[in-house]
């Protein structure tokens, strides 16, 4: 066997303890955890030190250096993040169905771990201890391929959790750090479809592209998104300026933030010249068809390119609608299956966009921002799906188990 | 485009429709198919008799032509398979979870369709219409790529859906029947990510190798079943004999059918010899290590290549254990996590087994034959699914859903 067989052989004899392992023995581990990153704040800052510096010599700036570093508020986050996930309910072991068949079978419905998860993200060294937490209070053991840039911080993480773990008499291969970037060597990890049951990876479309491509084992995708805002003609103009404006300033580069607009048309004339004066305000280019810049002559014209486009700064794109029915179909032209949402007041409107529009999360009156596994409840997220099959939208803890049958007969044969 | 891509964008299309049609309307058109299929009863076999001819013609034989065959008392199941799928609660718009955040916002987790499901599958020609009922009624449009030998009952049954999906004004595209067997453009197909959601091959393994190998669209597998069963120390011995014995015979080639015995050794002494009585009654040949056949001289000797073996015939493995551990190991070495069985009256023995040995159903004192659709309670059934991703064992209406987030709020931003 090679050594990366070895490293996912590991992995699944590991797998195999945690898949039963109680809830408590889980917490321990994980709040021992917490206390560790506490008391080696040090060695883990300092490890960030060196990558951010070998960052720096290497020319890397902007958002990138900026997801690169790991300071003392991000680790008192983090650790905070670990503690939350301990005392979230454990999933494993939920039964889901519980009823008893003509047969005289009493059949539950039960979750239980995936098994196996590798994940392959970028830049964030945090995503190392966010992940494992969430993996190992699934019950399953996790395989983590993070960034080279973070090679420093992401090694003293993974060896302060794998203490953890050790000190609580549980495998250590429940955490397993790749440290190679070889792409020979990720293709060899992801045709390893005995010893791994899910790949995620997380990151830019190069990423995801190459991980789609060659992995046989199945994957879930946190792909972009192109998130739409419905400006309906019974919408309440102030909260759709809000809803607009802040969906794209409070936070550009998210998957969730707002990139178009779309202004039905019996209100555009009221409504796109506030949107844009408050575009203006805020720092937002806004690229709009021919009636948004006839409305409002600072914002630019749009072009082709710019509709279903992930902006991932402070750039908002506009259209006008004839109504419901062309709203929808530039929603299903365009957008990426992510988030949208609509601002109305009329019921039948609300109700139409949110059959119509399968995206993993629809609202009604409320920001796309609110696509995020803390903000609906989950407790915590591993990252948003745009795959429609296994999990889509955000992934917590439930979208990291399967369900599976345990039946209690008295004999029964067929 | 090609021909290829006009069909699967149709089908996209039509799955836009289909993904908020209320229910009745589905009902409407599932019970207008079943009463087609009634009155076209003399097509359907005429057609399934073209088959039958060309395929003995061809040389095809034994359980493969049995497959192909579609008779008069197949045709009535298949009818009444139809009218039962009608009757099965609608999956869609389900809401499995309902609950105000502290923002404020109402979130509701809701079941909906998946989207465009492609299902590729070998001789038995109902599957055409059992996997239309079963994706229609859960929402989704369905590419069907049935065998090269079943093609006439294949078109004719297709013919008479989109005959009833035309006559209720539903898009036909609802189900596109593929009627090449060109490997390439197979291929072309499982390549056509943005079209089709879902990839489901139901088949021999050289077909679900194909799939599985050329397919960038996410499948779920229906691969082999290596069930086994553990008769316990504690276990009522008559009820094991029982157990294993019709876990054989009633379907050997079925993919729940037991193909291993593993006993503990403190009753190998009294169950074995009994065991090996019973299968040499009921025609079965029976394999056993060292132990067994020692204690069962009509046993053939097993060798390596028999434990994990699906032998899709009236051979059964046996093998002494000394105790839970050893069966434990066996089935995670050698099982498929398909379906496994203990027959026990030990509490504490069961709870082991059933939490530690990780298959898509795992039961106690009773037959493996029970891990089905239908057994289960889940109404009908595409599939087993061995994939622990997306489905776990047998695939009814709600595993051909996803679930997605609608969120009501009064002006919520972030």
């Amino acid at each position: 066997m090679t050594e990366l067989e070895l490293l996912a052989a590991a992995a699944r004899e590991a797998s195999r303890r945690l898949a039963f392992l109680p809830t408590d023995e889980k917490n321990a581990a994980l709040l021992d955890l917490a206390s560790g990153l506490e008391s080696r704040r040090g060695e883990v800052l300092a490890a960030s030190a060196r990558d951010m510096a070998a960052a720096e010599r290497a020319g890397l700036g902007g958002p990138k250096l900026r997801r690169l570093e790991l300071g003392e508020k991000g680790l008192t986050q983090l650790i905070e993040g670990v503690r939350q996930v301990a005392a979230l309910p454990d999933p494993v072991g939920e039964v889901t169905r519980d009823r008893v068949v003509p047969s005289g079978l009493r059949v539950r419905k039960v979750r239980a771990p995936l098994g196996v998860i590798m994940m392959i993200y970028e830049a964030r060294p945090g995503v190392t201890i966010d992940a494992f937490a969430l993996c190992f209070k699934a019950g399953n053991a996790c395989i983590l391929k993070g960034g080279r840039e973070a090679a420093e911080s992401n090694a003293v993480l993974a060896r302060i959790a794998r203490d953890a773990l050790q000190g609580c008499g549980l495998p250590e291969a429940a955490l397993t750090l790749i440290t190679t970037s070889d792409r020979d060597e990720i293709r060899q990890l992801l045709s390893m479809e005995s010893q791994i049951d899910l790949v995620i990876p997380r990151g830019g479309e190069s990423l995801i592209r190459f991980v789609h491509e060659h992995s046989r084992i199945p994957t879930v995708q946190h792909f972009q998104g192109v998130c739409h805002a419905l400006v309906d003609a019974s919408a309440d103009l102030e909260m759709a300026l809000d809803i607009c404006v802040t969906g794209k300033t409070s936070a550009p580069a998210t998957c969730n933030a707002l990139e178009c607009v779309l202004v039905h048309e019996e209100v555009a004339r009221r409504f796109v010249p506030a949107l844009a004066e408050r575009c203006a305000a805020a720092g937002v280019e806004l690229r709009g068809d021919g009636l948004v810049t006839s409305l409002a002559p600072s914002a630019k014209q749009a072009v082709e390119d710019d509709w279903g486009r992930e902006f991932l700064d402070l750039i908002l794109a506009a259209r006008v609608v004839k109504g419901l029915d062309e709203a929808i179909a530039h929603i299903q032209r365009y957008g990426s299956g992510h988030t949208d949402a609509i601002i109305t007041k009329d019921r039948a409107s609300a109700e139409r966009f949110t059959a119509e529009v399968q995206s993993s999360c629809v609202l009604v009156n409320a920001s796309t921002r609110f696509n995020d596994g803390f903000q609906l409840g989950l407790g915590a997220e591993i990252g948003i799906s745009t795959s429609r099959v296994h999990a889509f939208g955000p992934m917590g803890l439930e979208e990291l188990t399967t369900q599976r049958y345990v039946v209690e007969g008295s004999g029964q044969v067929r």
